[in-house]
């Protein structure tokens, strides 16, 4: 039988329950975070002799590499997302709780949360990443991010609420701007959801709307260098280049965006484009924990660790996934902020704080990079994977199959290939429902008032 | 070709935009709502030779009889509710508005909303229903109603949270009260409800929290009268008790609520219980339009109609739906509020008009009533129809039957199927899920300050 002792009932407050304190046997791990890298070091773990809790902001673990089709009304955000306990319940050692963790006292190894304190010995922090909008609070509150499941709920209901507003709005220039979707920032996120945008307007919204002259929708990515999905071959990047323009995608690259006004992006340049709707995918940095806790950072804010995937100095602390700040492919390049990098930063921390418990020497971190690869459309990829480049339908197979596999849980996946098969013989988007987070404003802030 | 002047753009606005203002040829019908009449009305006028616009507050059409499978975590929110434009696009004279109704200028023909003005030829009002506090403010500020998607998801969010803390609260007496779900009302919702508490207590709860003891949590239903399923014949109402009891809901007949406080519920006898989740689900009443409309109310607010469905003295105004008060099955008691009498309601209504366009007689209306059916749980179900009563397996399987055909869209019945059929063969609830509308707050006020 499975004995827990909830996290933060500590002695104290089992005397008070009348239960007696049980004595703690074994190290305490506890991991911030159950995103890719803290549950890849829980089912590490899962078998050793430690307590795991994992800590989480949110009582789920979001399947992020799916979040644009959630903004853009082809998959509910149930489907992307899978219960933290359900996942941890698998384990014999392990517990959950949900708590925001605001800071790390190394001193006493305890972990602040907003629910009291927890003491640790052995601490994992990968608390993930959020959206950088380097600095500019105008771009923060004019654009829309897309680093959670609320902001791409609140991204479909914007975009679902622009074609209804535009339909009944007699100005062409203001329905023009409530029909221009910029995504800036030409990487997979950018690319993705700019083509996931002109799909749903060509397929689903063309047929809603009959009244409005489809056209007109406008569907721009803004990249500030003059290469979209850097990380990625040239002869990959003209593929994506290629398919995005046919797919009606107005592809500008060298414009480096200077400013945002409320319904208006502005450039470098001085120009100026109006539009209801700009998403911000032009980078991310560590989670804003990594700040708090007084360590040195390097790009990113992420937070510069030992090949051991340590804190420097703190042996039993380890920061692993998007908050890591690690060199590894060549000097000055460090990891990139990727879930196959934080998979096995994660299991590469388990495997050291079993090291340590056994008093043997710990092991750097060596990456296995297995290749990228992003979709842009229907029958429409790239793919790079261990020296071979792919494009078109093989490619966009092998991302379905890839993400397929990769989501947690039977349910979520028969829901999502469901909801794939769907799309792909309709040509239809099932969730264009303006409902729940940020419904209400969206609703009444882009109302023309008459 | 269908071409439709969006319904607010009017001759004025249309010059405007350089549009030569179309005649308008064939009368208009504005229907007030997307619901169960309002979508019946549309489906019979859609081969008329009328113009019909569609005014809903929202995009879609909510399947309200699964609203209790939201609130419980077995059904996502996306699976009960269906765009409205997906639906009226197949009818070539049909269009959609996402707009609020407040008001009705009888004299001018013209539907105040939001957005604008929108004249009507004939107008059916068909903006269902809402929940009826009886005028007590504390029972509408602290207790959760469950009538739309946003409230259901507020409710389950709120469970998933009170177990959360629970699992993190050394307090016994708040912790029990964190772990008791009450349900007002003892009609088909409110038994619906506290048998789906008691099963995802039951059978998921209990896996996910193994450090709770399950015993603890307490399922209650309290109605004031001295039967549940009070329009049941009584042998039914006798089986549904039993099994709720056998599946450990708490059933308390004769109970009336007197009052509520933050965390507390008060009956009319002086007691208190209390609880941090109590559901509301005693009454409903017409939604607020009815109200602003300056007309005659029966019961519940509920617009008194003739029996031609129109409003007295304005027979070009249509009545229908939870909105009409109009006693058919004898003296002094109206149809009752229910989807199959919405549905009748707006094909009369619809029939109706065009017998005036044609300018043929009206035809009083006349309900034919298919029988009434309520689940309790796995396997559990109440049926009454055509003079037979079913319990048991059959009754559940026919419940499934008949809810998943009347479910609008492919795709849902697909969600919905696949949903049942995890839920049933692995005893779990998908959906267990923090997030959206009301995440933050039951995040945040129920923790227990340390």
């Amino acid at each position: 039988m499975k004995t827990i002792i909830p996290a933060v009932q500590d002695a104290h407050t089992a005397r008070r329950n009348g239960m007696r304190p049980e004595p703690r046997k074994r190290p305490r791990v506890v991991i911030v975070g159950a995103g890719f890298g803290g549950l890849a070091a829980a089912r590490e773990l899962a078998h050793a002799d430690v307590d795991v809790l994992v800590i989480n902001r949110t009582n789920y673990h979001g399947f992020w590499p799916l979040l644009y089709q959630v903004a853009t009304a082809g998959l509910e955000p149930e489907s992307i997302a899978y219960p933290a306990r359900a996942i941890l319940r698998r384990y014999r050692n392990a517990d959950f709780l949900l708590a925001e963790v605001g800071g790390v006292d190394f001193e006493r190894r305890a972990v602040l949360t907003d629910v009291g304190e927890v003491t640790y010995d052995y601490l994992v922090l990968a608390a993930g990443s959020t959206t950088n909008f380097f600095g500019n609070a105008h771009v923060e509150a004019h654009t829309l991010g897309m680093k959670d499941l609320d902001e791409a709920q609140r991204l479909r209901n914007h975009i679902l609420a622009c074609f209804e507003h535009a339909a009944a709005e007699p100005d062409p220039a203001r329905r023009a701007a409530m029909l221009t979707f910029v995504v800036v920032g030409g990487g997979p996120t950018g690319v993705e959801l700019a083509g996931a945008f002109s799909e749903l307007i060509r397929h689903v919204m063309r047929k809603d709307y009959p009244m409005l002259d489809v056209n007109q929708a406008h569907v721009m990515l803004v990249e500030a260098t003059d290469r979209i999905l850097a990380t990625f071959p040239e002869s990959l990047q003209h593929a994506a280049l290629q398919r995005l323009e046919r797919m009606g995608v107005d592809v500008r690259r060298n414009v480096p965006v200077a400013d945002a006004r409320p319904g208006a992006l502005l450039f470098k340049d001085g120009t100026e484009l109006a539009a209801e709707t700009v998403v911000w995918a032009a980078g991310v940095r560590a989670a804003p924990l990594a700040e708090a806790l007084g360590v040195a950072l390097g790009r990113g804010a992420r937070i510069k660790i030992e090949p051991t995937l340590t804190l420097p100095g703190r042996p039993d602390v380890f920061v692993i996934g998007d908050m890591a700040y690690l060199e590894g492919y060549r000097p000055g390049v460090a990891y990139p902020m990727v879930a196959p990098v934080a998979i096995q930063m994660g299991e590469q921390a388990a495997r050291n704080i079993l090291a340590r418990t056994r008093r043997n020497p710990l092991k750097p971190f060596r990456y296995f990079d297995k290749g990228q690869m992003a979709t842009i459309g229907r029958s429409a990829a790239v793919l790079d994977a261990f020296g071979v480049q792919m494009t078109g339908w093989p490619a966009w197979v092998g991302w379905l199959f890839v993400h397929l596999m990769e989501l947690v849980g039977f349910r979520n996946r028969v829901l999502v290939l469901l909801n794939w098969a769907y799309s792909y013989f309709t040509y239809d988007r099932g969730v264009r429902l303006i409902f729940g987070v940020g419904a209400e404003p969206v609703k009444q802030r882009l109302v023309t008032v008459r």
